[in-house]
């Protein structure tokens, strides 16, 4: 057994030991905070965990990824590989990322690379929809499944697929981009500026925009035109009753029902999994959503034994999916 | 080397010496024929091969087929894996048809282990999209690619799809249904009695039928109104210049860039390789198609090095897409 020994802030010697236990390393790289943890491989709570700001519109975002990522580094050192998680667009091929939103420094940016140079360890990454699938997969609602669909209803519509225990990513990494199918070409906008597509019909801000546009054509409804008026606010009024509140909830749980019916026809999973703050609105969203989906399944054999579950890992999603990534990647 | 010693017809006694290779057989079932053949697996072309008519509707089709299987199988009998295609729905995990289109006879029907037990040989079914994507990625068109979508747009849209060289198939063996893949939920109905499907814009039948309602609508054309119309007659009136024959396939290729464009998202694979008899109308159908699908992808990088092919394997698609499978599943 290999000791080493360390001095800590008060001077004092410590003396760490390397159980000689493989360590795997994940960072969850958000919009508004970095988190990094270290995992022992048959342990699920983190060994060592930190949280930063990203303070993504500053420079030195490497610098600061690198020094959270040694401040949870184990004192043995015996990291078999490192995990990241980012929003896309982003290549999990070749670990660049692309255009992450608000962060001009890292267009294009070999962030894979660099932190596996700089600590001498395989490193993987892959996007948050993806990761988050995979850590539901492994450790969440998913376990036991080998075909799942993991769904987020939120700002956007974020999504990962496995089929046979694997990770969908695509020639380009770019698959599984579920939010962005297109579920009716004479739909409204999309968030990325094209027609049409399941986020623009069922992702929170699809909700809100359908009620100020129903407010201005003269619907009534206690729900009051606001600049911060929010997916939430409405299911409260719905929840109260509201008819045009409960209405909006009604067409996003229907286009989200023909979504999920197409995916059905695709990947014939055996679970979806349902993640993001939209999807806390329960029966107001999901009532709707399984009238919908059973109404549009053109073969009721993809419902047989088929599972809608609610995600189960809710913030450590992110963590947990770089941790599987790396596992998975790396054989372990 | 062993050798068998057997009688021909005329009672000459002839020596015909396993050579040792590895023999797969395949078998297409479709629905006016079957075909059969033995292939070396070192060799493309099959050592022998047999059709006969399938007469789905008559009883004793296991039995006919046992015989022409019989028939073609190699004299040495090292056969290592045999594989069965056939018309969808179907369990490929479980080797049963389900409700074979006019074939009451073979409803929830064991076929691959009634094969299998009769010749003691590992058996493997799937329906005949999957396998034809699985010939094309194998041997014809998508030679070289990892991630593969095979579409055949005919009397249905059909389809299957490869994804890093492992065919997808789903938990109840119902994947890749992209024919059935919702595109406008205010569409007219599918041949499966559902709205809106790719299939009820794309395929053949639905380019006669908008054509059909368009006459009726009063629309001026050289089409005339005839119960044997098709849409191999609707493309001799669109090169003749014909203003709605035209516009019938802008609107099928409309329909399937739009489709296509969801497929990217969701496989982001690098080769979208086109089969079927609609498919053969060229710049007709694929102009639209082409000019529909660069305007409905969300970012252009799903485009980059992806190829648009037409299938090479034609007729023998269904039977070397068999031997691939059986290859494929005893690890060949």
């Amino acid at each position: 057994m290999e000791g080493k020994v360390k001095q800590d802030g008060a001077g004092k010697i410590c003396i760490r030991y390397n159980d000689g236990m493989t360590t795997i390393v994940a960072v969850d790289i958000g919009g508004t905070r970095m988190r990094a943890a270290s995992y022992k491989q048959d342990q699920l709570s983190p060994n060592a965990q930190k949280k930063i700001p990203s303070l993504a519109s500053q420079s030195g975002g490497l610098e600061r990824l690198i020094r959270l990522i040694e401040d949870i580094w184990p004192p043995g050192g015996d990291v078999a590989a490192i995990g990241l998680g980012s929003p896309g667009p982003l290549d999990p091929h070749s670990g660049y990322l692309l255009a992450p939103p608000n962060n001009p420094e890292w267009h294009n940016f070999p962030l894979a690379p660099s932190v596996e140079k700089h600590f001498g360890v395989k490193t993987y990454l892959d996007n948050d929809g993806n990761l988050a699938c995979l850590a539901e997969y492994r450790y969440g609602a998913g376990k036991g499944h080998r075909n799942a669909l993991y769904i987020t209803v939120s700002t956007g519509i974020g999504a990962g697929v496995v089929i046979e225990d694997r990770l969908l990513q695509g020639y380009h990494g770019l698959a599984a981009e579920l939010g962005h199918v297109i579920v009716d070409p004479h739909g409204p906008p999309c968030s990325c500026g094209f027609n049409g597509h399941l986020e623009s019909f069922s992702s929170g801000p699809a909700i809100v925009k359908y009620v100020l546009q129903e407010l201005d054509s003269g619907s009534k409804s206690v729900v009051k035109r606001d600049e911060s008026l929010s997916a939430r606010d409405i299911a409260e009024a719905a929840s109260k009753g509201d008819a045009l509140a409960i209405r909006a909830y009604q067409r996003a749980g229907e286009y989200l029902g023909i979504g999920v019916a197409s995916f059905l026809h695709i990947f014939d999973p055996s679970i979806v999994i349902f993640g993001g703050g939209v999807s806390q609105a329960g029966r107001l969203l999901f009532d709707p959503f399984e009238e919908s989906l059973k109404r549009h399944v053109f073969h009721p054999r993809y419902l047989e034994g088929l599972v809608i579950a609610q995600a189960q890992l809710g913030d450590d999603a992110g963590l947990l999916g770089a941790r599987a990534l790396a596992e998975m990647k790396s054989g372990l």
